[in-house]
């Protein structure tokens, strides 16, 4: 096999693990189908002879000393899904890692070359937040960005808390965190730009801003038979306006600027007879600029107390997850375009709209975030997919990034910061 | 202690077990707070020297046989509770009816009588139906209206089972039901009728026709952050306009003629970053007529219909649990007015807008209703309240009602069946 069809192969059969029938998986965080990914990838790790290391928040690291004692150039994503979730987001990044390092390690020993930093594969632990949130969790506590104790307290909806659930799928590692002297992540677009003008590879600049709302609908329970509808204080009827308003909410705003949604919402007591005292929901709002993202909220929670005062109930909003717009370096930038020039792949930059880990380590070290095409623009479900080919030409661009990153060419001192304002700057220009 | 001191006793007694900081209780079905209520009304019959009986649905009679073979006249409720719901509805009535039943009994040794039928105390099983659905369970399997196999498989939100939950308390009896002769129940009115007209008593001449439609709303999973609003099929949107137009169908009607409500919504797959993909919901119809609840099933089928439509999406609606408009028996009503005029009480005749499970026993027996104020008319919410001295009236006219009915007052072959069309012309008169 060449060394593509190796990947091609091993890139299918991780899916296998928590296969649905619809050709997507359901693997989230630490259940027992996400042990066997992570088995996989150790596996892997241990067949190369690499040291493999599991920390305390679960993120699983294979590393490949070369140069001893010299921090590591890091590749990887997550193997964690969405429920009924597809087999691209995150694994993709995380077996393109894989055998980009394998390749980049037969490079360095047939060239004989001494890097100048050591390489290393992540699997990043609850990268989808589906199960416990909020997402991005493992690399943000590598990050220092949350706190790995209370990460480790955050319960799913059965009540089992980070902590159980790694420890009972083995995964509540005592490793030490690898130094790390740079980052690079592949993962499909999740929207339909590079699809749309036939390019191969997205050099991603910046990310959207975006922001939680927690919104807490206190109504009063009563009989759905027994009671007056003019008596009732129905939790629900008052959460399902706030849905509408938070889904309408974006037609205050140029198209496709922002997005706005509610994903989660939970009725107690959820009995079809007894009208709801409490409705939990989250909405999340997302937008190129800040301003956009502050400016929904604004008018939402004016419309919350609105809809509060209309049912003579209470509903509490609450701010959380705020994550300012990131930009990656444009030295990263640069090179991903020059790597991709080399092989002849087509490249732009791009914008994420969704978080990534890539976002939470670009916090700390120069960071390259990469993306292919995703057909349809469509992820976070069964139907989510991208080409083999368009998997290839992305594998081949990040073997080159790895390459040229543990050879030097994005160190932490040529790595020119950005700023919200110069950023701004250069929109109006 | 007088008698009446010993009922408010046992009565608030009864209210610690499940009981909530706010007064209430939360003692759902074959829960642990359920046994404990159900070890107690074993108890006080075992103290009586009455018979008890577990049946295989989890019903619990405690039986008073003064003429072998005869069959028996129940009085009876439930001791299951809504999550956080009330102290009294359910509870009054079966504690009520224990000490209706030993007052009776006393009452017949120091006279010497021999009744007509035999006396039994019932513990429904399941009538509230907040942990499994449909409600009024073990009744209606009693009766037959519901299949006890099929009701047994019945599963809550965790996946266990009627039959493994009732096994777990210890309450999956294999007694004989007793045959019965007449039923009489007392309850909360969990109205405002007998508290804002100052009455004692009431007795329950109909309940309204009642049905409830299974919404399933199948959108498409995509995610919050990458997905365009236009390339979105959300089912929760949808389903947000369905609990709206559910809320406003009442508005076609007369008021207070028709209530309309959805208490049970479950999203999947409820993550905050994923626009959900199936949301399953419960409407409750209900209406003084069955005209009135058909129409509007129509427009609310209608109007579903359009949703779909404009999100195209599918949405599936069913029909279950329509219950027909019940008549309880002319003879069994003017009994209960004689009763209380001889005690003295004030009373009107008044419909039920909730079920019960003398709806269940009125299709197979000669059935007795009777409800007494409830305050501010709330009820399944821990602030639904009785006062101490409504609830001793109606003791008092359960228990000469339960005299009666043992001496024969409500036999079958004396009891004439009212039909719809007779009630129609009633109404017209």
């Amino acid at each position: 096999m060449t060394l593509n069809q190796e990947f091609l192969t091993d890139f299918h059969h991780v899916a296998e693990f928590g296969a649905t029938v619809r050709n997507g998986v359901d693997r989230q965080a630490a259940t027992p189908e996400d042990k066997l990914s992570r088995d996989w990838f150790a596996e892997f790790a241990k067949n190369q002879g690499w040291e493999i290391r599991v920390d305390h928040i679960g993120n699983m690291f294979a590393l490949i000393e070369t140069r001893p004692g010299a921090p590591y150039v890091l590749l990887g994503s997550h193997l964690d899904s969405q429920p009924l979730g597809g087999r691209y987001d995150g694994a993709y990044g995380v077996i393109a890692g894989l055998h980009a390092a394998k390749n980049i390690k037969h490079r360095l020993d047939a060239e004989g070359v001494v890097p100048e930093f050591n390489l290393g594969v992540v699997n990043w632990f609850n990268e989808e937040g589906g199960r416990f949130a909020p997402s991005i969790m493992g690399s943000s506590v590598f990050v220092g960005s949350m706190d790995e104790s209370e990460m480790l307290k955050v319960e799913d909806l059965e009540g089992i808390s980070v902590a159980q659930a790694l420890e009972s799928i083995g995964y509540l590692g005592t490793d030490a965190r690898p130094e790390v002297a740079g980052y690079a992540e592949i993962h499909i677009e999740q929207g339909r730009i590079l699809e749309r003008e036939q390019i191969n590879i997205g050099a991603v600049d910046y990310s959207w801003h975006t922001q939680k709302l927690d919104i807490e609908v206190l109504g009063e329970q009563s009989h759905t038979g027994a009671t007056a509808m003019a008596d009732r204080h129905d939790a629900l009827v008052a959460a399902s306006k706030v849905v509408l308003k938070v889904h309408d909410v974006v037609e205050s705003f140029p198209e496709g600027s922002i997005v706005s949604s509610v994903g989660r919402m939970t009725l107690e007591p959820n009995s079809p007879i007894v009208v709801a005292r409490r409705v939990h929901l989250v909405a999340d709002l997302r937008a190129e600029n800040k301003h956009d993202v502050l400016e929904a909220r604004r008018i939402l929670i004016d419309q919350i107390a609105r809809i509060a005062e209309q049912h003579e109930i209470k509903i509490n909003v609450a701010d959380f997850d705020v994550r300012e717009i990131q930009y990656y370096p444009e030295e990263g930038l640069e090179l991903v375009e020059k790597v991709a020039a080399n092989l002849g792949k087509s490249v732009r930059r791009i914008r994420t709209m969704a978080g990534h880990d890539s976002v939470a380590m670009n916090r700390i070290v120069p960071t390259v975030m990469l993306f292919i095409p995703s057909i349809d623009g469509v992820s976070h479900c069964e139907r989510e997919f991208s080409t083999d080919e368009d998997m290839l030409h992305g594998l081949d661009v990040l073997a080159d990034i790895g390459w040229e990153m543990s050879l030097g060419a994005l160190r932490e001192k040529d790595v020119h910061e950005r700023s919200t304002d110069e950023y701004a700057q250069g929109v109006k220009a």
